[in-house]
């Protein structure tokens, strides 16, 4: 046993950690996650201000942050509930409250687990049951496109997917870096997953002034640039989109899947708002569908990656971090390569994969709970429908606001013209401009949004994502204080 | 649109795929996880054979490969899955079924979550409330070591924490390039994560011969080895171990940490099987409590993150996916990065979250619900340790066969001897000897067990690791089998 001098433990207690900003990770640094940035760091505490009796002159935070339906208020759906509660604790499932239904659903998760229990660990891909159930979804929402059950991987959340797929992807070094196309403005995962990974980000401007459109020539121009100093090799798509609503036409999607099988680019759709489209004239297509009616030339040699999460649509079920992806002309040793990586996180969370498997295989006609559950399905999707045309409505009414329709997902991301004068304060402060103006209503109304800045934006543009979860009566309140502020802060800055 | 020709159409789909072995992530294919490895891709093979009718001198797979024990029949904790269903369907709060302790642990999770669901997203680094009462267990568990909640993560598993950590850790190229110290033989979660990060691997061998034990003296082999082409900067141990079973003294915890301290290297103690201690004499000591009881000059040195699990222990809650990491000493900026990196992925389950709440908070004297829980925890404890027991007093009368005490844990790691033909004729096929001896085992008796390899052993040496979770009677006729195989094996290779 080594001795310790006095003086040599005083040097210890003042020598520098082992794990310091300079020694870590240099990629994590460069990590940012706007949705849980700094902004929601200033709302937290002003909430505990407030609960300590800080005066303000609002009297709560609005969190229109985050895509979280239930923390806003929004319900869950019953069946689902009854489905997990049984599961949790069989012994329920001699409750004469529940449904049958219900229990056969119950009966059946619980029957794809090890013990019959969703204690156990699952399969790596998930329980061979509700993969078996995602896949005969997948054909039924795609018109009969066949899905194999062995091509769907159950995942924590659809950020999990995201996440594993663009680690396969990356490689190369220098000039052969691996280059992943993203639009701008995107969700700001895929952004935090390549600056960790140490991959290049490519950027294509989604086209503000046609509803945040989709442009192949942007594409173009972006894969152009992008292949003088790395390698593009993906290309991640999110329909309906997330922060700026937009529901790709049909159209749009093949050109897509054209320029992909052309660029020899992998394909990432996410998702995970495909039942959240209200938009008159628009329509979810998923890439896996169209791809396949476009033909074997390109359904049998495009690769493609499709993600779907528990989080959003209907069920608002965030919590359960329950997604799925789905693989698409992967090479078969790639895709072993995937089932091993996978295989050392054990498995996705069980209460997450029964939840997945309903979403999937919900209460159908003639079921005794077939009618609640369209109800309550219904509601919540229309309620969403008026909120995002609310939204839309009400911000276009205030000058120096700019909202496209909102037509689909769960956030409006409107334009904001900001002062010069205002502009420049911001710069001053080494704040990004819309960063200073979000931080501005934040302290002034409560209501925390997140900066355009952290989704990517034009050059010289301003924007702000806000969510439409809040429940209408509170939403109204939430708008016509942001029309308020907006007009303040332009008469200030003026 | 770009107009396609048939011969465009014909070499595309001849073309190589986008995403190959070739093109991938080059550091994914080194990750090997032995645990869902080959051999068990074999035996869910098998599983499927003998469902189709395929004869074998066998009629079940038992899998004993995996720390599963609510696959192998163990039970829940009955409070855990009432409070649990309650929290999926708080309807359920006001059925006389469930007694009142439980109620209101519900109660007080629902309120500590969004819109009083378990839907919502949590606060990325956990529900404050959990935090609070896991702070408040390891103060109790430690003798009164004060836990500050701010430290304490909610984690998607332990697995997510070490890997969360080792992320962070890993930094600089070539000779700088971070090494991270781990016992062989290790839970190969370890050796897949440093694989995938591209970090060095610093070996330090636990001593087969003093059952399983930690020497300094061979950690500063290791370490002095590894500085001539390295950077080692912090040192993994799990305790108790996995595979080995081995409860380090207090002695012993001491002297890691002297060393850790002295070397400069952060601390991580792997502590998910802490209540699975089973021999005579040995006792579970935190690496955080003996830390804080060597005086201020390591305690307020000495940077270390432990890690707990909703998987192992009694509660064997392995699909609910809940853990904790506790950090201290942590660099405050540090720590503000590591906030940032896990609010990417949101937040960690929120009924694993919830489990482990429970966990840290059970029956208390005096509830209800007390002495079913007590009964319950401690069947489950007791019969772990008496199959335990059972597993290392048969092995050891098998000639070759030498297993060391199951002092803790849920395997057995006991060294087999094999014939030298036996080692030729694996090495003819380009099998590790204990995976050619495994292989062999599983399609003889259908019983699935973990190689050595899969774990670290000293060269020369061969091991399996067996789960001791099979229910007493499958398990005695497991190890009878083993036996009955083990005496074939010899006499068919000598």
């Amino acid at each position: 046993v080594d001795s310790v001098t006095g003086e040599e433990s005083v040097q210890r207690m003042m020598a520098e950690k082992v794990l310091t900003v300079d020694t870590m990770n240099s990629c994590v640094k460069k990590v940012e996650y706007a949705v849980r940035g700094p902004i929601v760091l200033r709302a937290v505490q002003i909430e505990k201000e407030l609960k300590e009796g800080v005066q303000k002159p609002f009297s709560e935070v609005i969190k229109a942050n985050i895509g979280d339906a239930h923390a806003m208020g929004q319900q869950p759906i019953t069946f689902f509930r009854q489905v997990l509660a049984m599961c949790s604790y069989p012994e329920l499932l001699d409750d004469d409250r529940f449904p049958e239904d219900a229990k056969g659903r119950a009966r059946r998760i619980l029957q794809g687990c090890g013990g019959q229990s969703i204690g156990a660990y699952s399969a790596s891909q998930g329980i061979e049951c509700v993969r078996q159930d995602v896949a005969r979804y997948v054909e039924r929402r795609d018109g009969g496109v066949p899905s194999d059950p062995d091509n769907i991987y159950l995942t924590t959340g659809a950020s999990d997917g995201i996440v594993t797929m663009l680690k396969l992807l990356v490689a190369g070094e220098g000039r052969s870096r691996t280059g992943v196309m993203i639009s701008i403005p995107q969700y700001p995962l895929y952004s935090a997953a390549l600056a960790e990974l140490g991959a290049v980000q490519v950027n294509y401007f989604l086209n503000e002034e046609r509803c945040w459109s989709l442009d192949v020539s942007e594409l173009r121009r972006a894969l152009a640039d992008a292949r003088r100093h790395c390698n593009p090799r993906a290309l991640c798509i999110i329909n309906p989109g997330n922060p700026t609503g937009q529901v790709q036409s049909r159209q749009c999607i093949e050109d897509v899947i054209r320029f992909a099988a052309k660029e020899r680019l992998f394909l990432m759709a996410d998702e995970v708002y495909q039942d959240n489209v209200y938009a008159e004239g628009c329509e979810f297509h998923s890439f896996k569908k169209v791809l396949f009616e476009m033909g074997p030339e390109f359904s049998s040699t495009v690769e493609l990656a499709s993600f779907h999460s528990t989080s959003k649509c209907y069920m608002g079920e965030c919590g359960f971090r329950g997604g799925y992806m789905e693989v698409v002309n992967m090479d078969p040793e790639v895709k072993a390569q995937l089932t091993k990586l996978v295989s050392v996180r054990l498995c996705p969370p069980v209460p997450g994969q029964a939840l997945m498997d309903l979403v999937v295989n919900p209460p159908q006609p003639g079921e005794p709970s077939y009618s609640t559950f369209i109800r309550e399905r219904k509601a919540t999707l229309s309620s969403l429908a008026e909120r995002a045309r609310l939204t839309e409505q009400i911000l276009n009414t205030v000058p120096g606001i700019a909202c496209n329709p909102v037509q689909g997902a769960m956030y409006s991301f409107p334009r904001v013209t900001l002062p010069a004068r205002a502009i420049r304060e911001a710069e001053e402060r080494g704040q990004a401009p819309d960063m200073f103006y979000c931080m501005k209503l934040l302290e002034e109304t409560g209501i925390c949004l997140v900066p355009g800045s952290g989704f990517g934006q034009r050059d010289g543009t301003f924007h702000f994502r806000m969510t439409i979860l809040p429940p209408t009566d509170k939403l109204k309140i939430l708008l016509s204080k942001v029309k308020d502020f907006h007009q303040r802060f332009i008469q200030q800055y003026s």
